[in-house]
């Protein structure tokens, strides 16, 4: 099984640490976004998507991190990111795609270029883009956590957890206030003490610039 | 069961096909997103995300209209949404996300009022970042499609077409060229064939303006 990933890449960075939760044994291929080698000819063949990850399987390439997550969750059971009755399962995709839907697509990395090269925003102000989305949502997702627990449902990891650990990571780098998230950032900081998350965090990579 | 929803909403569209589809008995509750209805007190104590569509069950208010569908699909199994084997129901999610996740959340309303207050950006700039994302999209979901069948996946309708369906409703709202998708303009006229789907159309809601 091979994960085309790029370093810095959220939904990459999601498999990553699926796949070492679930202890699956994988290749890491690493595909250069700044390069926009997702664009070049020999990626595209494998993902006619041009975005990262895709998984390379033996039934064939998959691309959409939550389809691959989904995926995975399915066909290795060990470890279960979405488990309970259909309610609580509703409940770890509701937290989930509250980050996955509604604030990650928003500060891609393509549509921050978009910004820049399509209708010269500024830095600062798109700085300020990054930072409202991911403010506007995790204020959202602060009243959903329950203060009881070290992860965002129960006492294990979920695809809750697998989304918004990545979404942690780049609201930091855009220096936003994690002060304000208490329940976040406690989630992250110990989500961040399991080997299956610090492992598959951007500065670990190899392909890490 | 009671969905709130607002007959624009491409999210709430998703979820009023999938009761439609399961025939499911439902209510519909407007909220007005032109009036931030979805930001006042009463709504926020239903859904505190303050977005739209929200489903109100026996066990509580859910909100994320995908996890609303997956929730339904597994409690309503009549007529599908996900089916086949791991890999199938994989390349229905992926169709799925492809749309969900990557064109409609940076087309919705809040991103598109943030471009003209925050950015100043006009109306025209405003609109062709709207069929921007549409069409980057639409070009690679087109190359993800069979040209064989009547809906995304197979003979019968899936996620894939509740969430496609909604998107192009929107698309041609903002006068995307669909000539250049032909086989999702195929599915979305055949999609549209079905009272599932026609009946859940925004021009077909008590709350259309």
């Amino acid at each position: 099984m091979k994960l085309y990933t790029y370093f810095r890449s959220s939904a990459a960075y999601r498999v990553r640490i699926a796949l070492n939760l679930k202890a699956i044994d994988h290749e890491l291929v690493p595909v250069n976004l700044l390069k926009s080698e997702q664009q070049g000819e020999h990626y595209l063949s494998k993902n006619p998507q041009g975005l990262l990850p895709a998984l390379e399987t033996e039934e064939g390439v998959l691309g959409q991190s939550l389809a691959i997550l989904e995926y995975l969750d399915e066909t290795y059971p060990q470890h279960p990111l979405i488990y309970g009755n259909a309610w609580e399962k509703a409940q770890i995709r509701n937290l989930s795609y509250a980050v996955a839907c509604d604030i990650h697509p928003i500060d891609n990395l393509r549509v921050l270029k978009y910004l820049s090269t399509e209708l010269a925003v500024d830095d600062e102000a798109k700085n300020k883009w990054y930072r409202h989305w991911v403010e506007v949502g995790f204020e959202k997702l602060e009243l959903l956590l329950d203060e009881k627990h070290d992860f965002c449902v129960g006492d294990k990891p979920s695809l809750a957890d697998v989304c918004l650990v990545p979404q942690v990571f780049n609201a930091l780098r855009f220096n936003v206030d994690m002060t304000a998230y208490p329940k976040i950032a406690a989630i992250y900081a110990h989500c961040n003490t399991l080997a299956a998350f610090s492992d598959a965090a951007p500065q670990n990579q190899l392909d890490a610039g």
